[in-house]
């Protein structure tokens, strides 16, 4: 069940967002609904002017300036911009607000932000669609999603309240932890299964091919495809920039990730090889067993 | 689109279905529909019960007599009681009839077969759904799904072109194929699968216990987890004697398959331990093409 949102309080001044894509014009259509004033900015003036029209924001602009009076700044840049920041936006913060940002790695943008920015506290609000851009931003998107933070000794409690205040008052489930765990569980249940999945695909078309004798192979593995391979290469045949953004933000734990999964993998190879079918079922059987605790049943 | 569903004629004499699962249940129900009798072979006298309840035969016994008049036997049994058939029931198959069986491997069911009966035709009709037993079976579970058929230089003709009557008149899409190529395909697209999302699992558990440091981490990547590993991961956590049962079965393909995935893994490994980005984007790239060719839109 969604928690129930909860306005934020009306005397904070306004939020900034910076980038209305998704995520960034998500959260503007939400705060506007609490009363909340909103503003945005954004790289093109095309972008700007659709924002308003869809109400994502109070007022929007490409000048920096427009946070000016902004209590909290949202920075809902994709990650390679949020780790190569403009210095205009940086120089435009004000000092007194408190920053946050929407990235999903957290230990690049912590080394980033947190010298720039005294206020700054490391969020990862997970929800998505399939969708991006100005076009993309809907209403209560985050009810019932996790909004992990990953706070540090050096994160100023009173802005992490702030934080937690915005998360709550659109629904999230508030979730802290440190920017390394953060970091090992998405490339565990996020980053590598782009991987595996990928892998499986090219595995498909490869092996098809390698099958010389029998020509038909490529057109009958391609006929025979069904629903159990459309899940499971799903995530491999998404988006290539968003999958190398994530190897190359998250490289450490997604290696780490990798080594563990072939460690895995080469187990149950072994059990086929060897004929162990009793230890097979027991690693399936464990499996079947598992999923329900990562896998909410829908 | 499917194909509209052909009667075949009449005067062919009762099919006879040996197994009234998901698959036999499924067929026998479109079999009568069109006008022709079915007489049902099966292991209790309950589910004899419940499947002339059910409609899905005409006669129904648990005694293999029930097949005599037959003019074609579909072996419709899990692919061990095909493997390793009781005496009684191939004594029973009368030596005029047309023989065809529905299990997902072909070799096996062919080596064995093949000597026992001179008009049987391996065939794989490829459809599913979760469900098993009398309950299971669907009127149009075949419409416009891949039904495989994997003929030898002594398959006999006139049974071959029977068992595509059949398949054709359920709305089946005939496709023939040698039996190692069929094999292969299915080991690449829905055998491997099953191995490759039993590890994401098997990861995904044990990356979360090893990081002892950050005690919460079990918690956090289950709570984390989302559609992209629900998808990744649903093969992988599913009927452990079924997954069993194929590799045990497909044991050459499906090693076969195992390596050239291990070695696509390990290729992509290499570009994130490099940090070969735009090599690693390529290829993230041609798995987003190589997708559609096997994933029909839904």
């Amino acid at each position: 069940m969604a928690p129930a949102q909860q306005p934020l309080s009306r005397n904070e001044g306004p939020v900034g967002i910076v980038g209305l894509g998704l995520i960034g014009g998500s959260i503007g259509l939400d705060l506007r609904r609490q009363g909340r004033q909103v503003c945005g900015l954004v790289h093109r003036s095309t972008t700007a002017e659709r924002a308003l029209q869809r109400g994502l924001v109070d007022r929007v602009s490409t000048d920096p300036a427009v946070l000016q009076d902004c209590a909290l700044v949202l920075l809902a840049l994709p990650l390679e911009r949020l780790l190569d920041p403009d210095p205009d936006l940086v120089a435009a913060i004000p000092a007194a607000a408190v920053v946050t940002d929407v990235g999903s790695v957290k230990q690049p943008v912590l080394e980033r932000w947190q010298p720039l920015h005294p206020r700054f506290v490391a969020s990862h609000p997970m929800a998505g669609t399939a969708e991006a851009g100005v076009e993309a931003g809907l209403a209560g998107l985050f009810a019932d999603r996790p909004w992990v933070v990953t706070p540090t000794a050096e994160t100023d409690p009173e802005a992490l309240a702030q934080v937690q205040g915005l998360a709550v008052s659109l629904g999230a489930r508030w979730l802290s932890c440190e920017a390394a765990a953060h970091d090992r569980a998405v490339a565990l249940i996020s980053h590598l299964p782009v991987l595996v999945s990928a892998a499986l695909l090219q595995s498909a078309d490869r092996g098809a091919l390698a099958a010389l004798p029998q020509q038909g192979l490529p057109a009958l593995v391609r006929a025979l495809a069904s629903s159990g391979f459309a899940d499971t290469t799903r995530v491999g045949g998404g988006n290539p920039a968003l999958g190398t953004q994530m190897a190359r933000t998250n490289q450490g734990a997604l290696l780490q990730a990798l080594r563990l999964y072939q460690q895995q993998l080469a187990l149950l190879e072994q059990q086929v090889q060897h004929g162990q079918w009793s230890d097979l079922e027991a690693a399936l059987g464990e499996c079947q067993q598992l999923r329900p605790g990562f896998v909410k049943p829908t």
